[in-house]
């Protein structure tokens, strides 16, 4: 990298994890990460903050449904402005689980699902680790 | 889901290789996806196609840095309309290598970094596996 590059470049801020919930709050998709054999898979799905978790539903028969239940998964929410190359992300870790019955979630905490097809299951990834970091423009 | 619902919802369509590629090609921010210890974790960061490569730039003392050569990974780039709930998703799979020399890489293949601080690590993730997904308005 030369030194104007370097120059420019902006500067990297931790969120506090209040900030973090706020904007999980304020953002319908995000992006799941589990682990399979082959590697970790990252894909985007709209999703709601309920109370410490992240819900979103999925289908019992895809790769997410048949392979995130009680295993470690990751969910990232960002926003990235590409002309000012500034933005934020947030980051939450936890064990993945099933919403054992859609009776325990209120109406309001059920997330629609945008994809055509049957969605059965909800997912819930707890806040247990919640970082997230702001780049300023330079 | 009510009835209604599901019949706003909108048609998933699979993407070509090739769509796939002028996807990656067309967007400078994607995610990182690798697994620590604790489980995946995904990060934002800028990028460039390079031939049949993501490359993108690291310091040698970050989470990235530390663990991600000769891991699995994954990149994700993806853009979607919360409006009109569509969008798409491109997902790279591939064994992660950080690259030996710089001067392998010509200057215009070089990602400039987005942050602050020293990134000397060129990290590499091989387009071994891609596929991506478009999900049309309702």
């Amino acid at each position: 990298m030369s030194a104007s590059r370097l120059w420019t470049s902006g500067a990297l801020h931790e969120l506090s994890r209040q900030e973090c919930r706020e904007l999980l709050q304020s953002h319908p998709v995000g992006r799941v990460a589990f682990v399979t054999g082959e590697g970790p898979v990252v894909l985007p799905v709209n999703f709601l903050l309920v109370r410490d978790a992240v819900v979103f539903r999925t289908s019992a028969h895809g790769s997410v449904g048949r392979q995130i239940d009680g295993r470690r998964a990751a969910f990232e929410v960002d926003e990235i402005d590409e002309f000012t190359q500034s933005g934020w992300s947030v980051l939450v870790r936890g064990t993945a689980s099933f919403v054992d019955s859609v009776d325990d979630l209120p109406e309001e905490d059920r997330p629609s699902s945008w994809a055509q097809g049957v969605r059965s299951l909800f997912v819930r990834i707890p806040l247990e680790d919640v970082t997230g970091r702001r780049l300023l423009p330079a």
